[in-house]
Parts: C-alpha cells; structure tokens; sequence
C-alpha cells in the first residue's frame, strides 16, 4: 500500500489559457503523481489545482511546477478579486493514505525550504506546520497581500520562515503548509433572505461561538432565488458534516425556514460521508474496511 | 480502469480444517484474482468465500476451486443446519467495477456449463441468470435440498439448465447465479421482546407486503439481552438501506420501543452508505465520482 499526499497549489494566474497549461502541464504524465483537478477564475485572477501522488514524487512535481509560476507569473502587473501574497500563492499538503500528518509537516518544510533557495522567495508555513501559532491561520498570515508584504516582511513576528527577508518583487511571497481535507458544504434555505443565512452562519462558524472546525458565511443563489450557508469544514474529522448541517437547520427554525437541501463542492473524502451515514443509521462498531471498494483498490 | 466482479462461493464443509484450507489455497497467489474474506461455521457445517478478480481470472478461479470441492467434499455424509444441495452449494458472481449485470450473466452461464462438463454436476442458474422467473430465487431453487433433488430433478420444470438428468450422488447438485451485492443490515431494538422484532420483521419484507428487495427475521441477541430485526437487503440500489432503517423504526413506535443502533456485516458497497448520507444531507447533485479515494483508487 503506497503512501499517497494530496497538494492543492493555487497560483495567481487565472486568465491567460497559454500560461495556466503549460504551469499544469509540468503535472502532467508523471510517474508517480496523478492529476485529479484544475479550475481557473477569471474574476479571481487565479488557479485551484488539485494533484496527489507519493510524497517524493509530490515534492519532485510541485517545484517543477513552481519553476514555471515563477517563470511566467509578474505580480507587479496582477489583479484580481481573491487575496492572494505571491505568483505561487499557497501550497497545502494533505494526508491522504497511509501518510501521516506528521509526514506533511515534514514535506510542507522541505518543499517551502526548497522553493526559498531555488527561486529566492521568503516562505512562510502555516497551519499544521505553522512555526507558530499566530502563523496557523492562512487569512492572517494573508492579511496585506502581496502590496502590503513589502512593509509587512519587516515587521516583528513576521520574518519569513525560509528565504530572503525582502519580498521577491516579481514572485512575492508563498505560504507553504499541511493540513487535513477540507470539505467545501454548502446547505439551501427556502427563504430568499439573505439575511437568515448571515444570521445562522455567524452563530455556527468558530469565531462566532460556533464549532470548532467550521468557516461560514450567507450567500444569495440568484439563479435559484434563494439563500445559502456556505461553509468550509476544515477538520471534518473532529466537526462532522452531520453536525454542521444539523445545527444550520436548528438555527433555521428560529426563522421558520425549512432546509430544502445542500451540495458537496469538489471533492470529499469517503470518511466524512460515510460518518453521516454512521450517525443517522446509529450503526455500532463500524469500520471502514468493510468498504467493499477500499479493500479491492487498496 | 480494469473490469471487477465479486464471487462468492458457498461449499458444504466447515469443519474439516484441512479440507477447507486445501480449498481455499486454490484462491491464494493467483494472478488477477484477491481473496478478500472465507469463514466456516461448524454448525452450519459450511464455508463462505469473497474473493474478487478480472471475469476471465475469476472464472479460472472457481474452476479449480470446484476441483478441489468435487474431490475432497462427500455429501452423502453430509450433515449441516444450513439449506445446502451440494457440495459446492452456491456460486454468485456480482458486478463491482466497469462491469454490467449482462457480463455477470454471462459469466455464471459459462462457469455453469463448464461444472457440468467437467464434474457432471446438474447446474441450476438462479437470480439474475435464471432461465426460468420460478428460478430467481435461491429459497425455491434449493427447496428439498440435497436429499429431496433426487426426486425433485425428476420432477417437471426442474431439469437442471446444464449437466446430467440425475443427481451427482457424491457432489449434489449447485446453483450459479448473477446478483447485484447484497447488504446484510440488522437494527437493534430497546426490548428484549423477540415477537416484536418478529413482528416488524413480517411487515417490513417483501413476502409480508413491505419493501421489494428485504429480506427479514426477527433475532433474540442473548448477550445483549436484545431483540433484532435481521435483513438482507438484495438490491440497495433499489430499496435503499435508509428507507428500510426508517421503516423499521416507523414500525417500531407502534410498541413504543426505541431504535437503540444497527450494525453492517461483512463488506458493504460504498455506495449503500453515500446513498444515505445523501439523503440525510438532503445533498442535491451527488456523483460517486466526487469521492477522494474513488478518484485515486480507479
């Protein structure tokens, strides 16, 4: 059974096709690494790809990929709606099978120390592998962006973790981390109102006295004329799907508005579904290895 | 992405450890071909085995496992509490990965023809293969079991679909099918009561005017002190492991007893769990293909 990691670079270049292939195309037909998924936005002037593989052939690929961000990226001439600090913006590692998070932090150290050297970026870790605790959370370690990072790379507390301490004008600065999958779930109100929405996401999400490992904020579908919790598990291990969505519908009640059904962004590890299914059926000593599909592709 | 179907071979020894082993190391180290599971019951007198495999490897497989059945296994002193009327009793191929219920049908047709030719075994094909709608079902084909065939193959409308007109006395004869993967789900009831169960289990299978693809019992777990309704729900896809839960439960009420949990036996397709997330979740737009592993394992 192979080690497999999960990498989720974003980079900041979402417009211009000839550039965003041949960046993915340094993932293409590896050995040892997989391609799953990539979308661009133009609004957001940036690239979500999604790729796993072993951790040597992980590392292998993301700084051949990071050689053509680099390559081909000036952020003094980028703009675009998402926050974003350098041409390769974040670089997440995922334990995905037979990988521990511990292995993660390892490779996020090497990759980031790396990327320091070959392309005279200053790095910092985050998350998991943050060096400190300020440093875990991406949106602060964000905050200022790339304009902002000229000032921000010599203020206390905020020297990078590898590389120059002056901000690479024409790559800026990356943010190199582990952490465990993220599920994107998003659950419909049968209201249009998208205040309700607001409401129930600021009392379910963390910074709101809500649960521990939940993001949310209220969106509007204008298509569908309806309100949205949009929120992001980012430890679905220890803040269950179930959990997140039964407390989005207790809230709702207080409006009286039903919940008329939810969606999974992207992709999902079997585990946070199958834990749903645990709970509601109230099934005893489960084990995942009576998956009839895991014991046939492991 | 290679083809997959599951096998699960049914023999009529569970005793005789070196028999059974003999048996099973037919299955063992074959190229394209993965043992995932046997267990032998001593009161039943039998052994069940799963192991999954490229159509044309599994179809290998189970002929030389038959061999070694055939060779080593003697019903005429044949004595167990389970329905048996052969010695290897029963032969299901079930489609698990890019394969159809048709090349599943096909492949219990093949095998089939091949036991008769090779052992001069009467070959019955049930479920899905069954040439005939009074041979679906296993229950019906199997009735009168080893003994009564003698008679019974004699009688109208049950000459064997391949092999001999007359009972191999030392082998029996065996029934080979096609199915889609069968889910074996118990819930647990707050009683001790096992009339309770009974009765729930009555009118929530099929033969009872309850749901078409559940088979049900009514189960006293002395250890626990419990009562349990027992099923074996034959098509999930079509009567979902949720909407059997939700009726067991609905039935329940009537007595004023709780659902105090459920437990899943032996291998469960991903699919039969997902499934009821998606309706718990209310998830709008669900594909299999979002799951993480299904896209690293594939």
């Amino acid at each position: 059974m192979s080690k497999i990691v999960e990498c989720i670079p974003n980079f900041s270049e979402g417009r211009n096709k000839e550039v965003i292939e041949k960046i993915i195309d340094t993932l293409r037909g590896r050995q040892g690494v997989k391609l799953l998924d990539y979308s661009s936005d133009a609004d957001h002037n940036r690239t979500v790809v999604t790729f796993i593989g072993e951790p040597e052939r992980v590392e292998e690929a993301i700084l051949d990929m990071a050689k053509q961000v680099y390559e081909n990226i000036d952020m003094t001439c980028h703009q675009g709606g998402h926050p974003r600090m350098g041409a390769l913006d974040v670089v997440p590692f995922v334990p995905v099978s037979n990988v521990t998070m511990e292995e993660c932090i390892e490779l996020a150290k090497s990759v980031g120390k790396k990327i320091a050297e070959n392309f005279s970026i200053p790095v910092y870790l985050y998350e998991d592998a943050a060096s400190a605790p300020e440093r875990q959370n991406l949106a602060v370690v964000r905050k200022g962006q790339y304009e902002g990072f000229f000032e921000k790379i010599k203020q206390k507390g905020w020297s990078p973790d590898y590389g120059p301490s002056e901000v690479n004008v024409k790559g800026g600065c990356v943010a190199v981390g582990a952490r465990v999958p993220l599920v994107a779930f998003n659950v419909n109100l049968g209201t249009d109102n998208v205040e309700i929405a607001n409401n129930i996401a600021k009392i379910v999400r963390h910074i709101g006295g809500g649960l521990r490992y939940v993001k949310a904020m209220g969106v509007k579908l204008e298509d569908r004329n309806i309100a949205q919790v949009s929120m992001n598990l980012v430890n679905y291990e220890k803040t269950a799907v179930y959990r997140a969505y039964e407390m989005v519908k207790m809230e709702a009640k207080r409006y009286g508005v039903p919940v008329i059904g939810s969606e999974v962004i992207g992709l999902v590890p079997m585990q946070a579904l199958i834990q749903c299914a645990e709970y509601y059926l109230q099934i005893e000593n489960f084990s995942i290895d009576q998956i009839l599909e895991k014991r046939i592709w492991e």
